[in-house]
């Protein structure tokens, strides 16, 4: 069986699709954003993800014939509808943010123009997709800046939520920073390194540790990381592999790279494996700590004086494990009646519910240091003049603004993606995509990239926003 | 591109084959078993799921030519190694528990004899789908328990981990006890039920909520659940639901069957909801919740006296929320050397994380009520003389045993799946795996499906293994 990802949808997202065409609304149109409300761990930034994986999905969202079977078989729709079903191709606009771009709760990721039934059929995929993604690029760029200058290398799939939720998290977790994955799936689709050389199960294969050590630098001598901790770590794993290093410098066959220290203490046994290492003459073999590890507790384990110098991070990544979920939504904020646009917005008792109306940019502003200091949304077809000082509301409060200085340096980051269901913009490499997250977190103070308590970033309104907001709250409520 | 799932696996995997080819050993015959140590969320049971899903990559595993130009271009492999690849097929002995089997801490969910590098290949895969259905058919047995006799409908999709991991999510949370889902592509590959109807952007898309109501109602009349909480619940959202379920009874086309509650206080919600229903004649139309739910909220919402009967439970239950991945691990067991069985075990300091060793199998017995009492690991080889009580030890300690009555029933829980590469099993329906969880879990005494502090079930061992295990032990650490 095909299983197509235009299937890859809620049921009411074809209810409705059908009722719009049945009731003669199928040509209507409307604008949807998806954001989010919160970001994962009370965290400073997410990294946006997704995207690429979105724009495949929209260029072949077609339903084929044998699903087109399915949906008749539910005996839940008319005929006229699915024959509407048959034919129907994403038609409308979308903007986004590219991959690898910092974004904040409340702003617009993905922003889609459409007619109705298109821009509902979407939903479901395009949130499944961007919710994951940047939910582990965010959480493998925080593991990334407590790291540091070490390399992380993720090696999550055998605990990653089914075979694509390793293979996505592999990409994303790329985007955030990982150096490598273990996941030769992601190595073949995405050009990611990959690394790897033994499991515990390699060493009790063989009648020693030694041999297995041996065994194994004879066949790659030149991927020489051997795994210590199978029998005991500083007794018999670091030594054996020093001999193991001894013999192929003899052989002037390759050298140590690494010892893996996979249980146990990894800051005790780091420090004592080094000062093994150095003594012996190896002070330029590395030491890969893996076991359970997160952002959290890498930041103890290098406070602590570890001297590990590259992360093995695999679980609790993958899964975004204190936060399995990005909770990205996605929310009608205008409906087009005779060609006018109307601006829509939901009001909820919860102030951070009540949605943004219209069709709206997103500002972001650069101080005279490069360094981000907010994001503004406009209506999207405001001119904003290019050297006065730009007046930020707080999204609900009237009394709470704050000026932007004109002489800071503003960029529009969404952009645009398809239009009239045309692609038009041209995918960035993964490796280019990782570029712009490094880049990007290079111009975010480190303030906002604390795990505990970060700073808050501020997303505000412009003022014309701000205004017509209220008063589009005053009519629903009134 | 075409992703085999053959490279849904660890780069050490292949190092660790290749070296064995190299070396001589890829003929050398090992037993692996598939276990877990801790059942997520501190509960009393997990429900096996994923042997499906599992059986077909097996069947298909061998790698691609492009999977083999991949491997080449990491100058890892020397040709004779890739030549190896090229040929290699599942051609050992796989066990396992059928799905929607309870499993435990320790025990064998799948125990795989095979050639070394046949062993290794599967390990990833086979944890990834393993561990992420079984996780997911445990969640949602567990919501279901606390459902009662309430339908559970998953609603996940748009914020499980990615694609496939809505569509695993779904299968498993079917398996759990979810009697349908959202998901469309679950349904088509699955033949899950489906279930939705409307969106609030369907309902901010009229000029009023009843207009988008009777809307609604003209097109399908015959599954009319209105979602009632987009404006005001009770004073706006039930009563138009009403007014559209009087209309429908009048031109006799349908009725209401249902209102749905997505915010707020869902007991206190419901429980007016139901007044105004009950009052207005509506006694038969269901109340269906949903909004961030788990199993310790329906708990707790139960307990206030909601008059919810259906819930939809989507993040939290397809991620596993509260506890994102289950640690299910491989392990070596036994080595064959000139075909005589070597077991093997791996000693640790933390008591739970020494292996048993061997080839074993799972004998569950129950008692004269057919109450599951405990499971205890044998030699898969050892003879249990029927009308004789068995002796069970603690997996450690000696001085802890028990003894099953000779009156119990007994059922080896591991069956046949592969023989010599050979599938022997034949694949029950979802719909039979489903029915077999609800007897399973009819079973299971009621302390153990708990959601807090359940009763440990025991697994133990019987005293051939323990003795065998003992003396292991000393070999090692002395």
């Amino acid at each position: 069986m095909k299983l197509s990802m235009t299937l890859l949808t809620d049921l009411y997202q074809l209810t409705m699709m059908g009722g719009y065409y049945l009731l003669g609304k199928s040509r209507e149109r409307a604008n949807f954003d998806c954001f989010f409300r919160k970001i994962p761990e009370d965290g400073g930034f997410c990294v946006a993800a997704g995207l690429e994986q979105l724009i495949d999905y929209i260029q072949d969202l077609h339903f084929e014939s044998e699903d087109l079977d399915y949906l008749r078989s539910l005996n839940l729709f008319p005929p006229e509808v699915l024959h509407f079903f048959k034919d129907l191709r994403f038609t409308g606009d979308l903007y986004a943010v590219p991959e690898g771009t910092l974004v904040f709760p409340q702003e617009p990721l993905v922003r889609v123009t459409a007619p109705l039934p298109e821009a509902q059929l979407i939903e479901t995929a395009l949130l499944n997709i961007l919710n994951f993604q940047t939910l582990i690029a965010t959480k493998t760029a925080r593991v990334c800046i407590v790291a540091g200058e070490d390399p992380v290398i993720e090696f999550g799939v055998r605990r990653a939520q089914g075979p694509d939720g390793g293979l996505s998290a592999s990409r994303a977790a790329f985007i955030g920073g990982a150096r490598a994955t273990s996941n030769l799936m992601a190595g073949k689709a995405y050009g990611i390194p990959v690394r790897g050389t033994m499991a515990h199960s390699w060493i009790e294969s063989f009648s020693s540790e030694l041999e297995s050590f041996q065994s194994y630098a004879r066949v790659y001598p030149k991927n020489v990381v051997l795994l210590v901790d199978t029998y005991d770590t500083l007794r018999s794993g670091v030594p054996n592999a020093i001999k193991v290093g001894k013999e192929l410098r003899a052989r002037k066959a390759g050298d140590l790279l690494g010892v893996r220290l996979d249980s146990g203490d990894l800051t005790f046994l780091s420090r004592e494996a080094r000062k093994l290492l150095d003594e012996a003459g190896f002070d330029r073999t590395h030491i890969l700590g893996s076991s359970d590890l997160d952002e959290w507790l890498i930041e103890s384990i290098k406070e602590q004086g570890a001297e590990i110098d590259s992360w093995g991070v695999g679980t609790r990544m993958v899964t975004s494990y204190t936060c399995p979920a990005l909770g990205g939504v996605y929310k009608l904020s205008a409906i087009f009646e005779d060609g006018e646009m109307k601006p829509k917005l939901k009001v909820s008792d919860d102030l951070e519910k009540t949605t943004n109306p219209g069709i709206k940019k997103v500002v972001r502003f650069f101080d005279e240091k490069s360094f981000m200091r907010g994001d503004v949304l406009f209506f999207a077809d405001e001119i904003l003049p290019p050297h006065q000082a730009v007046q930020a509301f707080h999204p609900m409060l009237a009394h709470v603004h704050k000026t932007y200085p004109s002489m800071y340096k503003r960029e529009e980051i969404l952009v645009p993606v398809f239009q009239g269901g045309k692609l038009v913009y041209s995918k960035p490499t993964l490796q280019e995509i990782q570029a712009r997250t490094f880049q990007s977190l290079h111009h975010l103070r480190s303030e906002h990239k604390r795990l505990q308590n970060p700073h808050l970033y501020h997303v505000s309104l412009g003022e014309k926003l701000f205004r017509q907001k209220q008063e589009l709250i005053k009519e629903v409520v009134g």
